[in-house]
C-alpha cells in the first residue's frame, strides 16, 4: 500500500512507508500479505477522558520503531508473511448503532475479500469489536461455534449502557448467543455482570486477575475453556496500568507481559485463530511507551500466528 | 445548590462551593439566582482531538478564582443577580439524534422553570446549540423572530456532516428556518455554505473575520443586523488562537477580546438577551488560561445582563 | 450530600454526583454512611514538583468510574455501607503550625459527629497525618495504644525539615510518643532516622522494601507487629513509582498491588482500625492511571471495613 | 498519492488521505498537481529542546481540517490547482554537512521533475534552506538573481554556529553570495550579524519587528526591496509567541497575521516565486492550535500562488 | 559566579554557565557585575495550581539562549554592564511570616553588600516583593519616599489572603504606608481594593487594562505618577494570557508588548530604578515560550538600566 | 564545584548545589572526589521523539531529592566517597563522527586527570558509549582486555545505522574489537545482529529478556561471562517501560529493578569497575518518576563502588 512516487523521483531516499512496521514494496502489498491491518478509529460512547480515536495511528507509528527479527521465534515473521495496512475505516457520526452496522457490512466486505489472509483491527473503542465477532461467527461452517478469548480489565457484559447496546460497555453481551467467550484480567464488574456469568457457565468462562498474579496456572485454565475456532479480542485495559496507563478507566491489579504472550503463543499455534482486534489504546501525550507495548502485542501476534501457520 | 454540611460540621471552614464563581449560600439558590449556569457535557461528533466534554468542569473550576467585583461595571454582578449552577446534563449514548432530541426535552422543562432566569449553558460541543435556540424560537410570541448571535470561527451551516445533520458542523443550518443568524468572527466555511449565506441575505448576515481587524466598525454592523430577541451562541473558537488554543480546530486571524466585549455590552444594554451558551472549550493539560479566559467570558455575559436588567 | 436540584428538574438526566463513587441519594447520606470521606487539599511544606492540593479531587473524580460490584468480596461494599463525602477542608495559609493546628481542631468535630463512622481523609502533603492521629489516640480510652501503619516509601521521622516539624518528613515523628508505628515500603531515610528506629525498637518498626519483593512473608511480620487499634496512613509513593509516579518523590524498588491488598484485608478484618488517610498523590497532566490506582485502593480500604463489620 | 486499495474495497467508507489538505483522487496527484509539497522532517543542529523533526506530520495532519474553502478567495484554490504531498524525505545521519548536501540533490531532481510545479518544502529546522535556494538560485537563467524572502525572529547570519556552516544560525548566510535577502521580523541577532546587514546594504535589507508593530508601513518597505524572483523562507518564529509558541527559540514581540498575509499575497500576485518552505515548527504535546497555524499559512500561500497563476 | 573546573580540565569544550544569560568568566562575576539576579523560588501561598517555585530556574535556563546583543540599544547590555547570579534563597517552610521575615533579613544583606548593582529578584510568588520594598524604603534617604511601579492584573491590596497578610494578594498593601505604588495592566480587584484605591489617591495611581488597549496615552499617565526613586514589581500576568499562560490566574484583556517596554525604558532613563522584581511565572510543562518572553523582559530592563547608567 | 558566593553572602540560606546529589563543600569538590559525574547531553542521530539532550540535568535534578543515607550499605555513600558533578560536555554540531572523536578527546583527558576516581558519564544518546570505552581500554595495561557490561534492550551492534557508524544503534560494534561485551535485557536486534553474535560467542555474550523473568539464574551467568576489567553502560531502555517509559524506543518485557540492583553490587564488589555510563533517558514533561529510578540507578553505582572501595 505504498504511496504512488513519480518515477523521476523513486531514488531518493525516502521514509519509511507508514504502514504497520514500515515495511517497503512487496512485503506490505495486499497480494502478498498472510496479514491485513485495519485501522478503526471509532470513538463516541467514550467514558471519561476518551482518545481512543488517536490509537490506531500512535500503534502504526510505534511499530515503525520495532525491529523486524523476533529472537524469541528467531525470524522476521513480518516480512515471511506480508502485512498489508489498510487506511482507517471512517463510520458515520450518526450514532454508534448506524456505525456499528456499517462497520459489519464493512467487515463482511473486508472478510470476503481476505479470504485466508488474518484481519486484524485497531481500536477504536471496544464496541467495534461485535461487528468482526458476529461477521466471522457467521462465516464458520454449520457446527461451528465461535470463543471469543477476551483480555480485558472489564466484562463488558452490559445489557446496554448509558442509553446505547452498542456501547463499550456492552460489546460481548451483543456477541454471547453467537459465540462463546473465555475472560481473562477481568478486575472491573457489575452484580448484574456477576449473576449473568454465573447463570452461563458454559457460555462465558472468566478468569479474575485476582487468580492470575501468583502462578501461571491461569494460562492453562483458559486455554482448556477456548473451542476451536477463537476470535481475540484484546482491551488493552487488560495489562496493569503500570505497563498501560494509556487507557480509559484503568484497573490496578492487572496481569504481565510474558504469561500474557504464553497463551497468545499457545492459542496461535494450537487453535484456528479467526480474527483479531485490539482496542481502547488512548495514547497519551509525550509518553509514546504504551503505543510501543501494544505495538510490539500487535507484532507478537502476527509473528505467532506466521509460526502457527508454518508448523511453528 | 450547595452541598448538605451536618450542622455539628458547619462551622469548619470548607472551601468555596463547586459552582460558577464558587458563591456561598442564598447567593448560588435557585431561588435568589436571575441567572442559571447548565452544564452540557456533550461530546459525540467530535472533529480531531475532541476533549468538549471537559469544559463546563473546567470553566467552573476557573470561575472559582474570577474576582467577584467587576470594574468596568463598578460592582458584584454575580453576588447582585445570584447565580446558580445547575449539575451536568447526561445525555444519551445512543447518537446524536436522540441526543439533542432528548436535550430539546430537557431545555423546555428548564425554561419553563427557570422564568426570567437567564439560562446560560456550557458546553460541549457545538451541536447542542439547536436545542436552546428552537426551544427559545418556539416560546417566542406570536410575531416575533428570534435572532441567533454567533461568535464563531465557522460557519456550523452545512446540512449535514459526517452522516448527520445534529453534528456542531451543521447546527446553525438546523435554526436558520426558526430564526435568523448573525455571525461574527467567521473565519472557515465550505463553498455550499459560502453560497447559502448569499441566497439568504436578509436570514443569514455573516461578518467575517478579516473584515473585522483593522478596526470596530464589525460593531455597528453586527448590532444593527440583530432583531430584538437574541440568542447569544458563543463557539470560543471565534477567538485568535493566540488568545483560545483549547479547541478542536483553531484558525488563526481571530478577533480580540475588548471590542467583543464592546458588541456583547451593547446587545445585553439595548436588546432582550433570551439565552446563551458558551461551547466548544477543550482544555489543556497544563494550561488553564484559556479555561480562565472563558470564565471571564461568561461572567461578563453575566454582568452586563444584570447591568441591563437594572438598566444599566 | 447530593445537590439541591429544583423540583421541576428533578427529573432530567443529571450526571453523576460529585462525591466518592458518584452515588446517589441515601447512600451518599451523612445519615446512612458507614464511611466518610473527608478531603484534606493541603499542600505547603512541597518537595520537589508539588501538586498534592489536586489529589483529593482526582480521587474522587476517578471514584466515579469504578464498579460498586467488588468481585472479591462478592457484593457493592459503597452501597452496602454507604460512604458520605464532605466537602474539602480549607486550611489556614497562615504556615504549616498554624494549618495543622486548625486541622487537629477540626478533625476533633469531625471525630466526635463522626461517631462510629470510620473517617478516610485524602490528601494533601503528608503532613497532615498527625491531626488525625493525634485525634484518635486522645479519643482511646485508657490503656489502649494506638499503632500508626504506615505504607510509605519515606520514614518521616525526622525531627523537622525545612526549619519546620509540621513538615511532611517529621510527621510520623510527631506521633511516636502518642502512638506506635509499624512501617512497610520503607526505602529512602536518613542516617538519623536509621538510628531513631534502632533506638526504639518496641515503638517504631521498620519494614524496608527490599525485604518485600522476594516473598510475602512481610505480610505476617507486619501484622503481627500491630497492637488492637490501628490508624493507617498511605503514602502513595509507597507503591512503586511503576505503579504510581504521582508523587513528590517516587523511589523505585516499591511495593506491588496484591500482597498491600493481602496485609489490607486482614488488618480491617482482624483488627480495630480507628481511622485512615491516603495521601501525597500529585495529579499528573495526562495520566489519570494512577487517579484510578488510588481510587481503587481507598475502595478496597472501605470494601474491607464493610466487610469486617459485617464479619467479612 | 492516494494509497492502493483493493478494487474490492474501494467503495467502503475511508478516511480523508494522509496528504496536504486531506485531497482525493485526481486533486492530490502528481500530474494535476500545480504545488507540491516536500516534508524534510530533518533536525540535528537543535536549539533547547527540539522537536522540529515532528513539524511535518504535524502540519500535514492539521491541514486535513482546512476547509478547502477560502473566502478571502472566493475559490477553493486547492481543489483548482491540485497539491500532490511527496512522501518525507529522510537525510542521513552522518551529520549536516552529509546531510545538506544530500538535500541539494534531492531538491535539484525534484526542481527538475517539478518543472512549473511549486515545490513547498516543509521542515524541519532551517538548516534545509540553503538547499532549495541554492538550487533555485543555480536553476534561474543568466542575469537574474533571487531574492530570499525571510519571515523570521532570528538572522541566521552568522558564518557558523556550534562548530557547523550547515547550522540553522547559519543558513542564510550560506546563501548571500548567490541571493540577495529581504528579512522581516527579526528581533534576535548577534553584534557581528548586525554588523555583517550594515555591511551589505543591497544585498541584505533587515526590518527589525520593533518597527512593524506600529502600522503596517513595512509592508510595503519588505516588497520594494525584493527582485524579480524570490524565494520565500519562513521560519515560523516570525511569529510572536502568542500565536506561534511552538518553536525551539520564541522571541516576544513578533508580528501578526494579516500584516504578513498582506506582504504575501502581493508577492505572489506581483512577483515571480520561484519556490518556498516553512520551517521550525516543534510540535507541541497537547496543543495543535500552533499546527493550524501552520497549515492555514501553508494554504495561504497555495492559494495566492493559484490566484497569481490566474491573474488574481 | 562560574564553577569551579580543575585546571587540566579547563580547556575542554564546556557548555554556557547556569547563570542569566550564561555569561563566562569575568562578565558573570560579582566583582565586575552592574545587576545581580537573586533567584527566590518561594512558593506557599499558592492560588489554583501553583507552580512559582519553578520560575527562576526556567528564567535563567531560558535566557541562556537569548542574543546578547540588543538592536534597539544597538550594544550587548549584559556583557557591558555584568551580570552576577546568585544561587536561590532557600526560605524556611515554617510559614509566610517567617519566611517573609527571613528574606526581609537576607535582602538587607544582598543590598549592603551589592552598593551600586540594581538588584533583580527573580520570583516566586508575589508575597517575595514586600521584603524588597520595604528594604528600599528605609535605605532611601531622609524626605525621599519610594514608589513602587507594579506591573500586575491584580490589585494585591487585601489586607489579608486566607488568614495571612503574607500573602500574594495582600503583597502592595503591607506598602503602601512607607512607599506609594503606581498599578499598570490591574483588571482583577475586589470590591474592599477598589474602595481602597479610591480612598488614597495619592498614594495609590492604578491604571486599568480596560484603559490601555486603544492607545498608548497611558504610558505617560503612569510615568508622571512616579516619584522620583522606584521600585518596579512586574507580576507576569499583567501581560495578556495569550502572551503570558503561564501564571496563576490570567486574566485576559492584558496590555502587549512594545507599550510595555516603552514604559520601562522610559523609568529606567529618567529614574532612579533602585530595585526590581519579576514574579509569579509558573512554568508550563511542554511550553517554553513564556520562560523566553520573562527572560526577554528582565534582559530588556538590564539594557534599559544599563543604557540609563551611561546616558543613554 | 560550587558557585562562588561573596564573602559577605556566605551566610544566607542557599539551596543545595546543582550537583549531583547537591552535595555542599569539600564532598562536591575535586580533590575529594571518589567518584565524578561527566554529564554528556550529546543528541544527534535519535530514534523517534528525541529528548536525550535534557537527560543529565533532570537526572542531577532529581539526584537532589534523594536520601544520603542508604540503608542497603547503612551509610552515606555520597559523603564517604565524595562525588565532584563536572558541567556539562558541549560537543560540535558538525556530526557524529566529529563529535564522537571529540569526545573521544576530551575522556583521555577526563581520565588523565581523574586517576583513580570513578568517572561516570550521563547521556545523553547512547553513541556517547564509545568514546569512553575505547579510551579506557587503551589505557589498560598489556594483556588485559575490557569487558563491557551493556544493560539494554537493544543490541546496538549494527555496522551503521542511517548512514552513520557513530550511531547509538552501532555504538557497541565499534568497540568489539577492542573489548568483550556481555549484554543483559535484550529484546529488540535485527537477524544481522542475531548472527554476529551466533559468530563470536566469547566476544559477545547476550541475555535475552525472556530468559530473565522467571527467576535470576541469569545474575550468576551474566557474571560468570565477565572479565576482571568491566565498563558498564547501562541504557536506561533496560528496564520494563512500566518502570522506565521516558526512553526513545521502550520495549516491553524488560526486567526489574532488585535483580538487577544485585548483579550490579556482585560486579562492582567482585570486578575491577574502570568506568560507567548511564544514557538514553528522555525526560518527559510532567512525569519525574524516570528521574528519579535514574538518579537513585547511578546512587546505587556509586555506593556500590564506594563499598567495594572499602572491602565492602
Amino acid at each position: 500500500m505504498s504511496q504512488q512516487i513519480p518515477d523521476a523521483l523513486k531514488n531518493l531516499s525516502w521514509e519509511l512507508p507508514r504502514n504497520f512496521l514500515g515495511l517497503e514494496g512487496d512485503d506490505a502489498s495486499w497480494e502478498k500479505a498472510g496479514v491485513v491491518i485495519l485501522p478503526i478509529p471509532y470513538e463516541s460512547t467514550v467514558s471519561y477522558q476518551g482518545g481512543t480515536k488517536m490509537g490506531p495511528d500512535a500503534i502504526i507509528q510505534a511499530s515503525r520503531f520495532i525491529e523486524l527479527y523476533d529472537q524469541e521465534l528467531d525470524g522476521e515473521p513480518g516480512v515471511e508473511i506480508g502485512v498489508c495496512t489498510l487506511p482507517s475505516l471512517h463510520l458515520t457520526s450518526a450514532g454508534p448503532e448506524h456505525a456499528i452496522r456499517e462497520l459489519r457490512e464493512a467487515m463482511d466486505t473486508v472478510l470476503e475479500a481476505a479470504g485466508d489472509r488474518l484481519v486484524i483491527g485497531l481500536g477504536g473503542e471496544h464496541s467495534i469489536t461485535s461487528a468482526p465477532v458476529l461477521a466471522h461467527a457467521a462465516r464458520l461452517g454449520e457446527g461451528r461455534r465461535l470463543t471469543i478469548l477476551q483480555f480485558d480489565a472489564h466484562g463488558d457484559l452490559r445489557p446496554e449502557y448509558e442509553g446505547s447496546r452498542w456501547s463499550h460497555a456492552a460489546v460481548i453481551a451483543q456477541c454471547i448467543d453467537q459465540a462463546d467467550v473465555v475472560q481473562v484480567g477481568i478486575r472491573a464488574i457489575t452484580a448484574d455482570e456477576r449473576a449473568l456469568i454465573r447463570s452461563r457457565p458454559g457460555n462465558i468462562t472468566t478468569i479474575f486477575a485476582e487468580e492470575m498474579w501468583a502462578d501461571d496456572a491461569w494460562v492453562d485454565r483458559a486455554f482448556d475453556a477456548l473451542g476451536d475456532d477463537v476470535f481475540i479480542t484484546f482491551d488493552v485495559d487488560y495489562f496493569d496500568p503500570s505497563l498501560m496507563p494509556a487507557t480509559g478507566t484503568p484497573e490496578p491489579g492487572g496481569p504481565a507481559w510474558y504469561p500474557t504472550l504464553k497463551l497468545l503463543r499457545r492459542v496461535f499455534t494450537e487453535k484456528n485463530v479467526v480474527g483479531a482486534d485490539v482496542v481502547e489504546l488512548a495514547p497519551m501525550g509525550g509518553n509514546a511507551a504504551p503505543d510501543f507495548v501494544v505495538a510490539k502485542l500487535v507484532y507478537k501476534m502476527i509473528g505467532y500466528h506466521a509460526g502457527g501457520r508454518r508448523g511453528g
